[in-house]
């Protein structure tokens, strides 16, 4: 990504890239707390290197599935597909968190998880 | 994994690969809760196809990072060091947790992060 | 408020001061429940002196959005414009939240913000 | 404050005059993340307008009660004493939170109070 | 139960005679995550000694509850009832929670009893 | 309980009987939030009929143990025991909450039971 291009410059590149059109409409109409996600989230931590783009987005799976937040986990569940994690993966992250955050957590995600599908097919 | 293991020999074999004598120290002597820990946790689980055992490690760091469950999370990076995940990598997965569930969350386990690598040295 | 009355009665007034139909709609057919919550909550502790009723609302749109109570959520922003918070103030106060608590509980207190803004209109 | 300034300098000096030496020693060593505090929490969120550095400092007080994030707890109890939040309404804050968040939490809240006033003189 | 039995043959004898056709439609679609919640939820930990099924259940409301997992409770009430649990003890377990986790959880639970009992009806 | 006695004194009469002195001496210095624990959880929820105190006081156990309130979850598991809960009991509560909030929660759980019960030895 281009050096000089200003932090909400660069996160709204990155958020397009991610989660399309989806992404643009759940954050863009929030006004200022928009911008500091643009910015913030998309603009300094997805663009860190350290951790690859599919990492974060799966690490993020992770986090909205545990803490049970469904609007974002729709949004973030389309743009993992398109960074080429595939359903068994997703899958696989919400089994994964059922040692550490009981069943209902992950039961509520799978749901989702196939809601996702059906709507992309 | 040899097929004719029972889940509790093949959850013990995981478990020492992965958490070494720490994870035994603190399992083990949990009883009834220790043994469903070994089968459930480490022989069904971790060994699961469908995902990298580096990967479920680095999804179960960001699980305990984000619920704050600080000694299990100290097992689990000595277990994701063993595992070849650097410093560096699990520094960004708790970066990576910030703009979804804040600073304080990612601070503390930092702070265990740093408390680890000096033991581990 | 005259010191002889129930802490009921006192609760009561207080309720419906603050919330109106809605509020009285929302507690008072959950029986026992709502007795307490009327006693407890209203009576005793909105009643209590050391800060402005103000100053005690807005925490609590401060607790409902960081616990994602969304139902108590829509009654208490409410509440908050009749006291005479704004608009702009509310707002205000689920973006402060962020560094804190991460950005999908602000998205989504901001989005019942939206509607209850609406339905006042 | 100056227009001109970075967002890292204008959230260093705010940190500073909040939360003083404690504050710094608390977020300076943490590298990236530390970086992400001061720019994000104190050069963007803090310095917002629309609602006073006190109302800002006691939502965050409200928040890191019912989150139970005891050690930024205690930076933050010292922060809003520096701002001229009284004992007695941080006590009220943390009384106010009971309907909503139970005991336990606003217990524990207390009681780290008392640590910080007893440290304090 | 047969010593001999499978555990998720073990499991899925205990789901049925407790939540009927409701939990057999929520958890065996779920694939690989359905299997695991038959064999370690109810074959092996629902078949434990120690507790009655019936103090087993009145528990497993009382987490759902107070973790807000709404579909789960729903399940889990007509499980309650199934098993002798009545009315005005399930109601009793919500109040029981008001002191630990606050009102708005207890309001969101009584409020699915209600639902359950008037479908039940 | 005699009718006409207050509501703290009823509760301080059940608190007593329940906890002991460990458990004034961890709410009386609580100020007015101790006389709200008092006359609400103890006074008024605790002496509610259809639930017996044996019941109640395993929810309780049930809640702090999900929640992670370790100083409170210390206190009730006395009082637990005083109720006569067995140690078993009090295990199987800590091993039901397993999947529905996962395996931390409860070993930490189990941990502070064996602290309680070696120094009630």
């Amino acid at each position: 990504m281009e050096k000089n291009l200003s932090r909400y410059e660069r996160g709204l590149a990155t958020l397009s890239k991610m989660a399309g059109k989806n992404g643009e409409d759940a954050i863009l109409p929030l006004g200022d707390l928009g911008k500091y996600i643009v910015e913030m989230a998309y603009g300094d931590i997805f663009n860190r290197e350290g951790l690859s783009l599919r990492d974060r987005e799966m690490i993020t799976v992770t986090i909205l599935t545990v803490l049970g937040r469904e609007p974002q986990l729709k949004v973030h569940l389309n743009a993992a597909m398109n960074l080429g994690l595939t359903e068994r993966e997703l899958e696989e992250v919400m089994i994964q968190t059922t040692p550490y955050a009981g069943f209902p957590t992950a039961i509520n995600a799978v749901n989702i998880l196939k809601q996702v599908i059906e709507e992309r097919n």
